[in-house]
């Protein structure tokens, strides 16, 4: 199966949650909003897409994803159909469901992420909304990543295969996805993560084990992993690290 | 199967989800908090389960299921499992992913409500917040109320099935998502879902399409159904809907 993944081609963003599964996998994909619109790709493409009346699925927002007929969206959602696909989740229903409620508490972490640069709208820029910002950041960096970051980490701890993985006894994709977040509030937060490091082992020795698969450290070091930008949904606003 | 539902007691919130799903289910089910001390439920229950050190799949927050030996997460994740269960989604794998695609769509709507009053601190008071939320709730009636509704009145125009549901031949869980959310933002927002209601034919059909579901009906005016209330998602703060 060769998967579309559409995506905003300038910033890593929800898609790079997608993009990560598939280059552990080596799965093979088009990054079709990456390409160019004169080979009927590129951003028009995934507009077309959206805006098409005749697709009985539109997503409400990128990223969705393309395979054969299907195209789904929604972040999470993705994930649950592409992780049996990939062998990046355990077989049994149960570990299946425990997988996708950790990738939703992922998603969720995400979405506050964002909204400390946009606590207001999403339609404004960020200086037109700094001391919401600001307010809103001084809440997460003090309260909401311990929160988050105390349930992961008790969460490998008690993995009953007693294994580095969030889940069984092999990486998932959630493994990827709390990678991801590791990388991206390190970028965005760089202070307040120093400071929070040697509370959580557990996660940050996570972060070091994904970051070592041999896989996914050659897709970081190439021109496909979009860098940590000023547009995306992790920004390093060094007002907002306290 | 006695499904035991675990959330907050005195709101709707969040659980109110999943009550509406076993409800029109005619599902056989304790909803656990709300049940006294005394027999060993109440709040004191919940809190042991999400404490408990020996539990595999602890949940970051309720609403949870259990059901037999699982313990579910995730307020979308609990339908995504009930779905077919309770007969309340198709069969196909295309179907159901569609349906999960259309309840994340709608998680993300009650995260968006539940910040216009609590935009920079779920720990803070609304009064500790007010110039925040004035702001932030300005742009969810301006912007992104209509920004869903079209999506979503767009997905019930352009069902394939021509029929008055968001998907398929007969009523699913998240038509019975969808009605809440109408009836928690007419709770919250009356003025501006009084201005928008015209523009929106189909969504405001389904909404008294599900309340005159016989089961919801009863569910509706029983004690089962926890009144709207200034604890929940949907508030209504006056000088939040201009």
């Amino acid at each position: 199966m060769r998967y579309k993944l559409y995506y905003w081609p300038t910033i890593q963003g929800r898609g790079e949650f997608v993009r990560l599964a598939l280059e552990q996998a080596g799965a093979t994909y088009t990054d079709v909003a990456r390409r160019s619109e004169r080979s009927g790709m590129g951003v028009a493409a995934m507009m077309r897409l959206i805006e098409d009346q005749r697709n009985p699925s539109p997503s409400f927002a990128p990223p969705f994803l393309q395979a054969g007929d299907m195209v789904i969206g929604q972040t999470a959602n993705i994930l649950l159909f592409l992780g049996p696909r990939l062998n990046l989740v355990p077989e049994d229903e149960a570990s299946r469901l425990w997988a996708h409620q950790l990738q939703l508490t992922i998603a969720d972490l995400v979405t506050e992420v964002h909204d400390t640069h946009h606590p207001v709208s999403s339609e404004l820029y960020y200086k037109d909304q700094k001391p919401e910002a600001r307010r809103r950041a001084n809440d997460f960096t003090a309260v909401r990543i311990p929160k988050f970051f105390d349930y992961f980490e008790s969460v490998l701890a008690r993995n009953p295969h007693n294994e580095p993985y969030l889940l069984g006894d092999k990486l998932s994709y959630v493994d990827l996805s709390m990678f991801q977040i590791i990388a991206g509030l390190r970028f965005a937060f760089p202070k307040t993560m120093k400071r929070l490091a040697s509370g959580y082992p557990h996660l940050m020795a996570l972060h070091q084990l994904v970051a070592s698969q041999p896989r996914i450290a050659r897709y970081l070091a190439s021109t496909r992993r979009v860098p940590f930008n000023q547009q995306g949904i992790f920004r390093h606003y060094p007002e907002l690290d306290k």
